[in-house]
């Protein structure tokens, strides 16, 4: 039997194996290939150049719009359980969605308005709701549905160039990690998010869609607008419930996430600044609400039925257009486009994650920015666990559309509540009606949100409920480990002082050679009468030690110990402890261990890392200082 | 669309992830409960109570006897491209196969007299070897085979399992890596090899073949000899060639491995040990060859064809029991006797290691004993490199069975060459039949070598024949790095003795604290004038750390750095060069660094790891001694 497959699944993974090694012996080279030179602080200012609103609508539409290419599809896929006879209801749901659209729009413009300077959820549930938690649950469900935006735009993105070339179907889930992997680098590297680049896949993707639509309406012209492929409009199918309506119409709703980006990105905007990001919302919305009801509607006219090997997008586009070269641009900017739509999540999460551990609710190594200005750990964070979400669905976007947008939802409720109360407090210009649309809002949202935790709960939207809350848990106990942390090391510089202690030295031999000269040297430099301590596994190694020590000329006191486990920390500790007791807990105790340095990090693998060992144990339950005596070997 | 089994992965997945976290945070509770207590190193001894050489057989015999589930099966598979016609082959196969066996037990019996000391392929080829290679080609082979062995016979135990139960079928390589770990847990806490209760299970298992051999000769006299299920024998299907039927030979060559147990166990034999092995030997080919020829003259009158559900055996034993409890417990037996083949691999392979180790041509820690007296760490690689391999062919036994027994033909090649040698050169009785019987031996297992590198190439073998090269090669330079710091490390006690040596002290403060308080003191306490050293990252930063430093009253000599690149370690090594221009490379620069200890674990994921990046690089790049100074925090 032979088994081509594996052999090259055999190669590749010697390649990977071969990659990894240079990552780590060269690692520092690597890095600078993939990611650059690093920058220093100071370029950090004038990243932005402010972009007129009609540039700054493609930079920012990509994670919205791009959503149109799996929303209706999802819908479909929840409708077909039950055959032709439901597939009509796509147009009703669609027709929901952009109604729940405009109203998301118009709220965020209310934030907008609220927020000149940029408010996410987070920051508008921080400056009207008193209880920490509420913020915390309007960041933890963002980051959460961020990374879901990774995961599933990816993985849309590779079902469609699969769908176009079959060939590539097995090896979806690699490949998405491998598009990941791609994306982490750029953002290590520091793409700006703003680059006028990422304008025009979304342009062209843009224009595709309008053509697509053009093309079937034109078509409906001439063929009628109900064809013989057009299911029955109005039946009630057997088994049809609110409950699998609602469900259809929650999956669709992933065609809304990312409408968040437009407001978060409000200093980016030349000035009128608010006016022209109002600008992009309504333009953004308008062609998003025209691409979901005409697609919605072909699909539905041409009867097209979800199927695991090709996007209903690309069985559409096929049907208009063949395998042309035209098929084939589209879906590559659908795939473009899509990719762009995770690109720009890693600024989201990333600075949103840097934001919150600034205020201590994150790890503060959230915080810091990498060589390349950007916030390393954030982007590396997102990364992997985007990954992690990809390899458990298998890159199967229908199946983490249940994950999906209930974030989304939550923080919208949590931010639209927001507004409610800042109106209630701050009135100003025209404020009932904002108060009235955000009420309303507030109310929309929270009752999708229901609906989906509701319909998709078994799905997997359990997942997200299970993790948001331990998520929000985990922020507040950071928050109070931080605060503790302040609480115990700040002193009383007025009553506090270094103060000099006697020091009690222990140096670790193992055997009379170069290496325990050096050390043995160090510690009577630092300090009059070292206690050398050797461990042996049997009498003979120890009577053997002490009378090598002898004939050295003893250079310092040895105390010799027997390890009856053959294990070098008992027997040391069991020492320690007794110095401890001698002297009480006045002064400092001092372990100095040596430690061969290898000139190949290979060679590593080749000696015990007893020193290492010792040196964790220690420090973790003994209040004793480490001293590590490098021995750097020739070779 | 509703996922359950991704709900059940999920929920897997997080359980493993609460298992590993538990076992992060509780590394030796953990360790505890799966290993047991730590033993002494005087239990070592007594151990072995020496064993009758029919109690002997079955417990030293799984290795063996147990391919002879998957052994004819290999062969058939390769014959049945060409169809029924084929199918007679098997019976010239399994003809040459018992004769081999019957060669490689003569030749092993010679080994037994040669070396009744328990010799391996490794320790002959050593002692009659000069150039270290030719052991090292020896001892890696071995080494190779071990590892397949775990992989194949957990392998087929799944499959055998998955035969009677095809539910569990899409967790088989899951479950092959279960078993590993079972394994690994059962050898880490010490499970003598020859452990009496494990010749229960192989005697069971004999027993069982036998009575499936026997009931099919039975059924044979009742419905004859040839039956009509039986294909022609004889005919030469289209298409046939020798390559062919050696590739299938070669397969079926697979039921031979295992064979070199028995002469490595000569020490725990009753005296008189070397009659004792001899005995248990020819009883061991005795019943194997029965089997082999048995079990392949049914499989043909039966006409069963492999199937990748099903295998010949299970296939067989259906035939004749249907799914009784008869059925059940032959299923259940070849599980076990195929787990304990792999079992009784880890103390092969962990000794064989630990023996090689301590000559020095592989990475030390190899010879250490762990809690349980085991070659723990020989133990853990098996385990891990057999994972691997189980996961990179799915545990398929026919994707593995091409890499498999080639190791074994090639150490048993050399074995012999080796006693050639011996038997040239010691002499003694009858040494001229003996030198006969190995350089026959020796013919044929080259012969078999050859022919299996050859068929065998593409389907998988050439894996091994890159691996092994390498692994050779690393042994030897493994060996070179230990002597080269032997010589390093020596030194002439009457010339050399610990100097005293000024000392800088530099003291890494990051603002004015607790922690930095109790650095600062420890570095006074050792030595006077250290100096304090400030990295800021910002000159508002920069004066407020002199301003505080100032008001505290200055308890020693102050140093700020600017990092523009946002990084502790750039400055500081700039630093750390200016001061060692300074004074030459007399003395002893001394790095003190403060470390936060926090009470969980996890706390330290909120904590920049600062401390621990700055030691790695500078101990790694600088002849610096590093100093620890613990904070244990109270939280």
């Amino acid at each position: 039997m032979n088994h081509p497959g594996h052999l090259i699944e055999v190669l590749l993974f010697i390649i990977l194996l071969f990659l990894v090694w240079i990552s780590f012996t060269n690692f520092g080279m690597v890095k600078r290939f993939l990611i650059g030179r690093p920058m220093r602080t100071a370029e950090l200012s004038g990243q932005h150049t402010k972009l007129l609103w009609f540039i700054a609508l493609p930079i920012l539409s990509a994670d919205l719009y791009s959503s149109v290419s799996y929303g209706p599809e999802a819908g479909m896929t929840e409708l077909m359980g039950l055959g032709d006879g439901a597939k009509w209801y796509i147009i009703p749901i669609t027709v929901s969605t952009v109604i729940l659209l405009a109203i998301l729009i118009t709220s965020y413009i209310m934030g907008i308005l609220a927020y000149p300077s940029g408010g996410g959820a987070y920051a508008i549930a921080k400056d009207n709701f008193k209880p920490r938690w509420v913020s915390l649950v309007a960041s933890s469900s963002l980051l959460i549905d961020y990374i879901l935006t990774v995961a599933v735009s990816v993985s849309a993105a590779l079902e469609a160039i699969s769908s176009a070339y079959p060939i590539v179907a097995p090896y979806e889930t690699e490949l998405a990690i491998g598009c990941v992997f791609l994306l982490l680098v750029m953002n290590l590297r520091g793409v700006a998010e703003s680059a006028k680049i990422f304008a025009w896949p979304t342009i062209g993707f843009m224009v595709c869609m309008v053509i697509i639509i053009f093309t079937g309406l034109f078509e409906c012209t001439r063929h009628g607008f109900v064809q013989s492929t057009t299911p029955p409009f109005g039946t009630v199918p057997k088994g049809i419930s609110t409950l699998l309506v609602l469900k259809a119409f929650s999956s669709a709703c992933s065609a809304l996430t990312g409408i968040e980006t437009i407001s978060n990105a409000v200093p980016i905007f030349r000035e009128p600044k608010q006016r022209n990001a109002i600008k992009t919302y309504i333009a953004l919305g308008s062609i998003t609400s025209f691409t979901l009801l005409g697609f919605a509607y072909l699909l539905y006219v041409k009867g097209i039925s979800p199927s695991p090997q090709n996007t209903m997008l690309s069985q559409l586009t096929g049907l208009y257009f063949g395998h042309s070269i035209i098929y084939q641009i589209i879906i590559w900017f659908t795939f473009i486009v899509l990719i762009l739509a995770a690109n720009s999540t890693f600024t989201g999460f990333s600075q949103l994650a840097a934001i919150v551990a600034a205020d201590g609710y994150l790890p503060r190594v959230l915080t810091n920015r990498g060589d390349r200005l950007g916030y390393s750990n954030g982007i590396i964070a997102l990364a992997a666990c985007a990954s992690i979400l990809i390899l458990a669905f298998h890159a199967h976007t229908n199946a983490l559309i249940p994950l999906y947008a209930i974030g989304v939802f939550l923080s919208f409720t949590v931010a639209q509540i927001g507004l409610v109360r800042r109106w209630l407090r701050v009135k100003g210009s025209r404020w009932k009606i904002k108060l009235a649309i955000n009420s309303f809002g507030a109310f929309i949202t929270a009752i999708v949100a229901v609906i989906f935790a509701v319909t998709k709960f078994m799905g997997g939207a359990w997942i997200v409920l299970v993790v948001l809350p331990i998520l929000v848990f985990f922020s507040l106990t950071i928050r109070k480990h931080y605060n503790f942390i302040a609480q115990e090391l700040h002193i009383d510089i007025s009553k506090e002082f270094p103060e000099i202690r006697e020091v009690t030295t222990i140096v670790l031999v193992s055997g009379v050679h170069r290496v325990v000269n050096s050390t043995i040297s160090f510690a009577k430099s630092i300090g009059d009468n070292p206690i050398a301590v050797y461990v042996g596994f049997d009498d003979e190694s120890i009577n053997k030690m002490e009378r090598k020590w002898e004939e050295w000329g003893y250079p310092c006191r040895l105390v010799v110990l027997k390890s009856k486990y053959r294990s070098v920390l008992e027997p040391l500790n069991r020492f320690i402890k007794i110095v401890e007791e001698k002297r009480g807990h006045e002064g400092h105790i001092h372990l100095i261990i040596p430690q061969f340095i290898p000139k190949r990090g290979w060679h590593n693998l080749l000696h015990n890392q007893t020193a290492l060992q010792l040196r964790l144990w220690f420090l973790r339950h003994k209040d004793v200082v480490i001293t590590t005596v490098p021995y750097h070997l020739k070779k």
